[in-house]
């Protein structure tokens, strides 16, 4: 009975995806006697917390009821008054909580709180399903850097294109659309300048519910990308570049000038972790990173991603010079290889896209590290 | 009811897997009134087909029963007397038939037999699984060539071993242990020169219920192999090795001493058409390919395969210098490419294993092709 009240939440928490940047998603369900009498949601940043949705509607019903919340009570002001004050002034009795607070300054005050006003509090009711949730907040709010999702798109045998360079397309419509999605879920999409000069993407996300475009980042140590390039001159969505020493200023300025951001890094070549950082202090908490091979081969190296979603078609494109999925120098030997472990398998039309995380990624992972 | 007992044919059947060739293998059920009053299979080479033995089984009671075959009965003097001739004189009103024989030149032949005799026929029932069942057996009946599995194992990024050559292991052992079964039920384990200089493997089928070890076959243009290699001196399995012109006909002559069979292909290459003929000819119905890569690409470019399977550990391996699942000279173009369909997803341990067939290799397909 717990888990199908909570699954409830959940699933009202969901509804606010995309809508509640930067706050997580969250869901809340008041039940007395059995019955459901009070439903909400976290919809948009600074206005009302499901809690105050859930307890509003249950109106004198909340007193002696249970509330069932996906995630800790805040116990703090910030843009709207603490849930726990609300929760003990309702009457409510007990209240069943998914996860604690991910903010570990204040994880587990909001429960001391209520439990102190002398109401029942239990933890962890569906925590993976709520982690599962949120995982791209929590990753963010427990490490200071985005959620990473690597993308690639190959033949059955690890291809990407054929030796000439032809790779359209290699994997199916259907595929392609299902990418889209995560095109949506992520605050940005990163490539590297190869990609833009062999593809000219536009890096938007066509479907048709996108409140709001990603930002498109492109990985440029030269800044060679041609200024006619769509993620240059389109205007779809923002377009944010990183580049190192030695990129020509009067170029910089003429992309500033266009409204494109210039991030100049103090070396010879990109280094992802410092990438990430600054995405991070300029808001960004995911990043879906689409190749090419070379910039996901740093993003492996570095041990910089959370889930890697690769799509492969049931083609044989062959041959020694054919590009592969990872490029750059690999590792040594196998015992220095990242392991990671599937989490899906998907067959999308003729192909099939297997997920993939890094075997020491736990979900509800304790490890906090600050920003 | 009529695919319950014709399901029940096909497991009977099953039963005899690798003892019958090379003969396919059938099942029979003779049903009376609901019942099942008799049950066979074929499960000896020379020795009494399915239907004899589940007619006689039912004795009296298949006066106006119903059987159930996986296959066509026989209406020729072979081994064995016609089973068709058997069924009508046994009294049996109605016959129930999965796929017809698959040799052309008897195909139908049972069937107006027993229609002739006044003997109601039904064909078609459970069709893709009697297809199933015998698909090696099919293919070389029809084609006159031995059935192809492709087998590779390859880290998430489709590479085989690190820029060292470092590949033990990337799969797990349940993984591999998987494979062996393979080994099992195909009569010929083929590789190249390079895996065996690699990788010394006895390539023997480790499974305890192995009746009957595979023909250990080599593909080795310059008769390379070293003597003391596992294949050649470890006597566990039978080992042909396939050579070109300008083979050392010395070591040829130490070899064939030892008991290895040579098979000198008169061109300078070894082509892959002409060894699957000169395989069939000496009686190989199936060949389970494990590599290494440019093997696999020469039967890719050759599209001689049936079935391949891949296996992806969760571990990524990167490297531009790092092999890849199949070599050579690789496809232009993507118009080029061959496409096959998926046609099974297994997760078996940590890792998955995909398994694949050309589009146009259709079951039940109707081309017939002479020896």
């Amino acid at each position: 009975m717990e888990e199908y009240y909570m699954n409830t939440a959940i699933e009202l928490a969901k509804r606010g995806e995309g809508q509640t940047m930067s706050n997580p998603l969250v869901g809340a369900v008041v039940v007395k006697d059995g019955h459901i009498v009070g439903m909400g949601a976290h919809l948009k940043y600074g206005e009302d917390h499901a809690e105050v949705h859930a307890i509003r509607m249950a109106g004198e019903h909340a007193k002696g009821a249970d509330i069932y919340v996906t995630l800790e009570p805040c116990s703090h002001y910030g843009k709207t008054p603490p849930c726990v004050d609300l929760i003990i002034k309702s009457g409510i009795k007990r209240v069943f909580i998914a996860m604690k607070d991910p903010n570990p300054l204040v994880a587990g005050k909001g429960i001391s709180m209520l439990e102190a006003a002398g109401i029942e509090v239990t933890t962890g009711i569906l925590e993976h399903q709520a982690e599962e949730l949120n995982k791209m907040f929590l990753h963010f709010m427990r490490t200071g850097l985005p959620y990473v999702t690597l993308k690639a798109a190959a033949s059955l045998d690890g291809k990407t294109a054929t030796k000439t360079g032809d790779s359209k397309w290699i994997t199916s419509e259907a595929a392609r659309l299902d990418a889209q999605q995560y095109r949506k879920s992520h605050q940005s999409i990163l490539v590297g300048a190869g990609t833009v000069k062999a593809d000219n993407p536009s890096l938007t996300c066509r479907l048709p519910e996108t409140p709001k475009q990603p930002v498109r980042v492109v990985l440029d140590t030269k800044l060679s990308i041609p200024e006619t390039a769509n993620v240059i001159s389109d205007r779809a969505a923002p377009t944010w570049i990183f580049t190192a020493n030695g990129a020509d200023e009067e170029k910089k300025n003429r992309l500033a000038a266009l409204g494109i951001k210039i991030f100049t890094l103090e070396t010879d070549r990109i280094h992802i972790p410092e990438v990430l950082g600054i995405l991070a202090e300029n808001g960004i908490m995911s990043v879906y990173v689409e190749g090419g091979a070379s910039v996901h081969g740093s993003f492996v190296k570095e041990g910089c991603f959370q889930e890697l979603h690769f799509y492969f078609a049931p083609k044989l494109i062959g041959g020694t010079l054919a590009p592969s999925l990872i490029s750059g120098e690999g590792f040594q030997s196998m015992k220095d290889v990242p392991h990671l472990q599937f989490t899906q398998i998907t067959q999308i039309g003729p192909d099939i896209k297997l997920t993939a995380k890094p075997q020491d990624e736990k979900d509800g992972d304790d490890v906090y590290r600050n920003r």
